[in-house]
């Protein structure tokens, strides 16, 4: 169960025709209420795909009533036209669902600068209409063909749940496997909920919640120009959440699917946490662990199960004295729980570091202050340059 | 001809041993007057290598007689034993030549985190000693063998002359294949001339040139711990050269090594030039390049032959507005001539853009001003991958 877990919510995913690979490739899920709050986070990329200038628009209200995704295409930098897709694919559903089409949310996945195919998407909207109004809509298996729609090179959909004892729950499900580097969002994520819970409520929860989650996974460095995390509430739950409670299980569900992001991203042997440590401000802890995140360098090594330091060391070295505080000399590091370097000069052998299992966990100590923070990231392997080199073409 | 182009330089390359491969591995070029006027630019990584720290405070006084490179290992995060052998290798050098240690600058190149031999370091020093006071020390191929000595995964020397109608001469040489990301200055670079200028005039003539050629290579992103660009003045000439005239053919030599750099990158097939133009000042432009430069996934798709231009504009977008100026739909994009994106929709059809050839140009205008500049930059191929999971050990 995911986005259908929650009471109130229907999903479907089916096939519009828009990937070339035939499969699932358009879904919508529907809040039928008694509530239709939402809350969003958009990509802080400043070239917005058309599907997110329509939706900055629809949350003006904080009111949402479904949201529409597709891969097959970004319709980004696509122009009028391209913007007169997204706001025809918004009025098919709005015409479908009954709803207006200033609440319905749009997302769109997949090649930039190419005119998404209107007849195409708008039948799928019809065939996902009729879906909606199946019985089984609200199933898991509902749930399970919208997540399996919106993948593009993912390899399997992403999904996770969360219970409360006070009644209520959380659903999610995303994609995302390249240009993993949000800038305050990222990827295609729909979070669902019957709790009972404002739209402003919602926003501090989701902000708070991918602050430290997905905005924290930084695989390859490249920031999208359609991310967005939608968070709906339907309150069929009639449970009044406790916001801090709330706050807390969106965080869990967030790290969950960040976590399946990591593990499914494009080309990848190496799931890893860069762990900063006692730094002087935990802005500062992330500033140092993604300049390591985007060492091609590093990440090279790391696909050859090489544990080369000196390229941690760099790569932290290139951060300036007015965006962390450190002693470049005094800095310790680890790498999967072989301390290769204490203050700066080598200390265990690097020989006796095993980098053969896929997770591996890189501690960085500043010694600098007691705040610390993690990003996740993965190599550079053959895969990735293989899969990215052919994407288009 | 290179560094021993200029009159009053003789130059060695030898094998010390530091090398596994067995190959030149430590070289010097020495000054042999009348002047020992001397400019640096070193790497703004703040995690500076043993020889940086050195020849930082050889420097306090514009005063060089000579320089000794060696490969084989960076010297770098190897606490005070490391700089004792730096210590200890100038020595040797003030020894050999009977000049001052306090003259000598060390450049060391290789793996981070490991010691040096410094008993194959000296040993070395003393045939490179005997091998300068030989009658062809000034000599192309002496010249030749030094540049020979400090490669590392370089396939072929660097070196390049500049000679003036006026009688003054500029040689240099250079390396660097990966880590190829400066920040003020890049990989090692040794620079000679027999002009008559002063400290003050090479250290003005060499930020300029190095600001705009050196500084704008990127080939991967990762700026090293070690990069210094010498230039040193032998006054052997006797011309006092015209410091604007002087200036412009450094410009022009280092602009002819960086692209050295660029075509020996490790595992490029492509050479991708990003132009940026109308932006709304020169800094801007090169912020935006930049972003380009380092964004992996343009560089795979660069690799595949694919005119991706979309991967452009999501690195373009990742620009604050205090960063830079512009009109994220208002941007044009050109590859290899042929104007794929007008105002931030798609123009000419991607499939007319010939990736074939090596060399490659990407013109953003951003029509945001009148200012320009150029960041030259690497594909990212399986090679690269292969090279750089595989270089420790």
């Amino acid at each position: 169960m995911s986005v259908t877990a929650p009471a109130g919510f229907v999903a479907a995913g089916v096939t519009a025709g828009l990937k070339k690979s035939g499969g699932l490739d358009l879904a919508i899920v529907a809040n039928r209420g008694p509530l239709a709050n939402a809350a969003t986070v958009f990509t802080s990329n400043r070239c917005k795909a058309n599907p997110i200038i329509w939706s900055q628009q629809v949350m003006a209200d904080g009111r949402v009533s479904a949201i529409v995704l597709n891969s097959g295409g970004a319709n980004c930098y696509t122009g009028t036209i391209g913007f007169q897709t997204t706001h025809a694919t918004a009025e098919a559903v709005a015409e479908q669902l009954d709803v207006s089409a200033g609440d319905v949310l749009v997302c769109s996945t997949g090649l930039i600068g190419e005119q998404l195919d209107l007849v195409k998407l708008t039948a799928g909207v019809f065939d996902a209409g009729l879906a909606l109004k199946d019985d089984d809509a609200a199933s898991a298996a509902a749930g399970l063909a919208a997540a399996q729609a919106i993948m593009t090179t993912d390899t399997r959909p992403k999904q996770a749940t969360q219970v409360s004892p006070a009644g209520w729950t959380i659903g999610g499900m995303a994609k995302g496997a390249g240009m993993l580097a949000p800038g305050l969002a990222t990827m295609l994520v729909v979070i669902t909920t019957d709790a009972v819970l404002s739209s402003a409520q919602l926003d501090t929860a989701l902000r708070e919640a991918t602050r430290v989650t997905f905005d924290r996974l930084d695989s390859d460095g490249c920031m999208s120009t359609n991310d967005t995390v939608s968070l709906l509430a339907s309150g069929a739950s009639g449970v009044d959440a406790d916001p801090d409670e709330f706050a807390g299980a969106l965080t869990a569900l967030c790290r969950d699917l960040t976590l399946q992001l990591q593990g499914d991203a494009e080309g990848a042997s190496h799931d890893v946490a860069i762990i900063v440590r006692n730094a002087a401000a935990e802005t500062e802890a992330v500033t140092v662990a993604r300049a390591v995140s985007r060492s091609n360098l590093f990440k090279a090594a790391i696909y050859g199960n090489d544990p080369n330091w000196g390229r941690v060391l760099a790569a932290v070295g290139t951060i300036s004295e007015a965006d962390a505080a450190f002693d470049p000399y005094g800095i310790d590091v680890a790498i999967n729980g072989i301390q290769v370097c204490t203050a700066g000069e080598p200390d265990e052998p690097r020989e006796l570091v095993d980098l053969t299992p896929r997770a591996v966990s890189v501690v960085i100590d500043l010694h600098a202050g007691t705040a610390g923070a993690t990003i996740w990231t993965n190599d550079l392997t053959h895969d990735y340059v293989e899969e990215n080199s052919a994407y288009s073409s």
